[in-house]
C-alpha cells in the first residue's frame, strides 16, 4: 500500500464503489517518542510506529526513533520553523481527521509526553469531536529523565516530596500569566522548568524578587539523555549566566531545588566511558 | 548460572582462585516498570529484565511484567505487607549491594518512576558509595499516565499550564510537613495526588481550608492503564465521598485542577471496547 500519491475523495471512492460500505475511519496513535535516548520509547510506542501507515512528528523527534516506522510509513514533519511555513494547531487536527478519514493509521509523534505540554489534549478534544478513534501512548517526559540521567532525582525522601512542572516558555511579567511567580518561589518542592532556556535569566529573577533563596541549588541539562547530553548547575543566582557561558542550547531542562545538589553523589550518566561520544 | 543457592563469601574465594582478579561488581538497573500496563515498559527495561540474575521488586510490579525477567532469574519481592517483615530500605540497599558485590546483574524494578517517590535517589546514593556501578531507567510515571487513560490531559493550553505532583502519603496537620498546604492551594496549574486514596478526605480539607474553590473539578482514578481501571469524579468538596461510596482502593491517583473537566471529551481508554474485561 503505498500512499504518497493524491487519492480521490471520499465522496468520489464512494460512488465508485457503489454499495459497499463506507471504510472505517483509521485510529491516531498520539505517542510520546520519550526523552531522546530511543530506548526509552515504550513498547506500545514502537508497536504503534510499526503499524503505522504515517507519522506527523515533532521537530524533538530524533531520525533513530523515526528509523523505527514501518518502512513505507510516510513521514511528515510538522516542526516549528523559522524559515518556511510553520503548521498552526488547527491545520494538524484537520491533517490527523482527515488521514484517519482515508482509513490509514496515524501516528502523532511527539518529544516527552503527549499531554505534558504536548497539545496532546488539544488533537484528543479534535479527533473526539471528528468521531475519529484514538488511543493516547504515554511518553518518558524529559521533565524526569532529563534530571534523572544527570544524576538528578527529581524527588528524595527529607529533602523534597513534591514536584512542580512548568513550562519555560511563558515570559514573567507577561499580564495574563497563567503562572503565579510568587507561588512558584514558595514552592518547598523541586520545580522543573521544561524548555526556555532563553528566558532562564527571567525565571530566576523572578523566582528570586518573590522570595526564593538565591543559593537554592539550580542545574540546567541540555539534550537529557541523548550521548550529547551536557549539565551544568550552580545557584539559583547565577545559573542564567552560567549557562550561557556554557553555551548551553536548546532543548534543555532547568531544575531547581535541593535535589540539584545531590547531583555529585549520582551523577551516573555522564561518568559512563562512553558519554559525550557519538558511537558510530 | 543458578543463583538459587548460598554462595561461599567473596573473601574465600578469592584466597582459593588465588592470582585471578576480584571478580568486577555486576551492574545494579534501577528500573520504572511504569503504571500497570505492560506495553508501557520501555525498552530499556526491557533489555535490563532480559538480562538480569536477580530482579528486587516492589508489590506494584504485576505478574505480567515480572514473567518478562530472563527465565530463571531470581525474582524478590520488597513489597511492604502488614503481615510480614517488611524490608527497611537500608536493607534494600545492602541485599542490592551484595548482589553486584556477587558479579551478578540486578534489576531493582519498581512501579512508575524509580525518582518520583521512588527512594531511587537512595538507592543510587548507597550504590554510588559502595563503588557500585548502576544506571537509571525512568519509567512512566502514573501521576501522568493514569489521568492520561482516563482521558484527562495533565496540561492543557489555556486551562494548565504547570503540574505538581504530590505524594499523598503524608497527613495534613502533620507538623513537619514538606507540603505547604496554602501554596498548594493557591497553585493554579494540576495538582496529582499519588496513592493516599485513604487520606484524599483529608487532603481536599487542608486544600478548601486555605482557600481552594470547593467546586475545582476533581477525579480519581483507580489501577490506571490497567483492565481494571476505574475512575470517578466530581467537585474537590465531594470526591472523598464519591470515592469511599464508589469503594475506589489503592492504588491511585487523584487530580485537582480544571483539566479533570475535560475529562467528557477525552475518555478514550475507558471507552473501548474490551475495556474491565479480563483478556484470556
Amino acid at each position: 500500500m503505498t500512499h504518497g500519491a493524491p487519492r480521490p475523495k471520499r465522496e468520489s471512492r464512494l460512488v465508485v464503489l457503489g454499495g459497499e460500505p463506507a471504510r472505517a475511519p483509521g485510529t491516531v496513535w498520539l505517542v510520546g517518542a520519550g526523552p531522546g535516548d530511543p530506548d526509552l520509547l515504550t513498547i506500545k510506542a514502537l508497536r504503534a510506529l510499526q503499524a503505522a501507515d504515517v507519522v506527523v512528528h515533532d521537530g524533538l523527534v530524533t531520525d533513530q526513533i523515526l528509523d523505527l516506522a514501518r518502512p513505507g510509513a510516510r513521514l511528515i514533519s510538522v516542526a516549528k520553523r523559522k524559515s518556511r511555513h510553520s503548521y498552526a494547531q488547527d491545520e494538524i487536527d484537520r491533517m490527523l481527521v482527515a488521514f484517519a478519514r482515508e482509513g490509514l493509521t496515524v501516528v502523532r509523534l511527539k518529544g516527552g509526553d503527549p499531554f505534558v505540554f504536548g497539545r496532546g489534549g488539544e488533537e484528543a478534544l479534535a479527533l473526539s469531536a471528528a468521531g475519529v478513534p484514538f488511543e493516547v501512548v504515554p511518553g518518558i517526559t524529559s521533565a524526569i529523565a532529563a534530571p534523572a540521567y544527570a544524576g538528578i532525582p527529581v524527588t528524595h525522601r527529607n529533602v523534597s516530596a513534591q514536584l512542580a512542572i512548568v513550562t519555560g516558555h511563558e515570559r514573567p511579567g507577561k499580564e495574563t500569566s497563567e503562572i503565579d511567580w510568587d507561588v512558584l518561589a514558595r514552592f518547598r518542592g523541586t520545580l522543573v522548568f521544561l524548555m526556555g532556556v532563553g528566558r532562564l535569566g527571567d525565571i530566576a529573577g523572578a523566582l528570586i524578587e518573590n522570595g526564593k533563596d538565591p543559593a537554592t541549588p539550580a542545574a540546567v541539562v541540555q539534550s537529557g539523555t541523548l550521548p550529547a547530553q551536557r549539565t551544568v548547575s550552580g545557584p539559583l543566582s547565577e545559573i542564567a549566566a552560567i549557562a550561557q557561558q556554557a553555551g548551553i542550547r536548546a532543548p534543555a531542562v532547568t531544575v531547581v531545588g535541593q535535589v540539584a545538589g545531590l547531583r555529585a553523589g549520582v551523577a551516573w550518566a555522564e561518568s559512563r566511558p562512553l558519554h559525550g561520544r557519538t558511537i558510530a
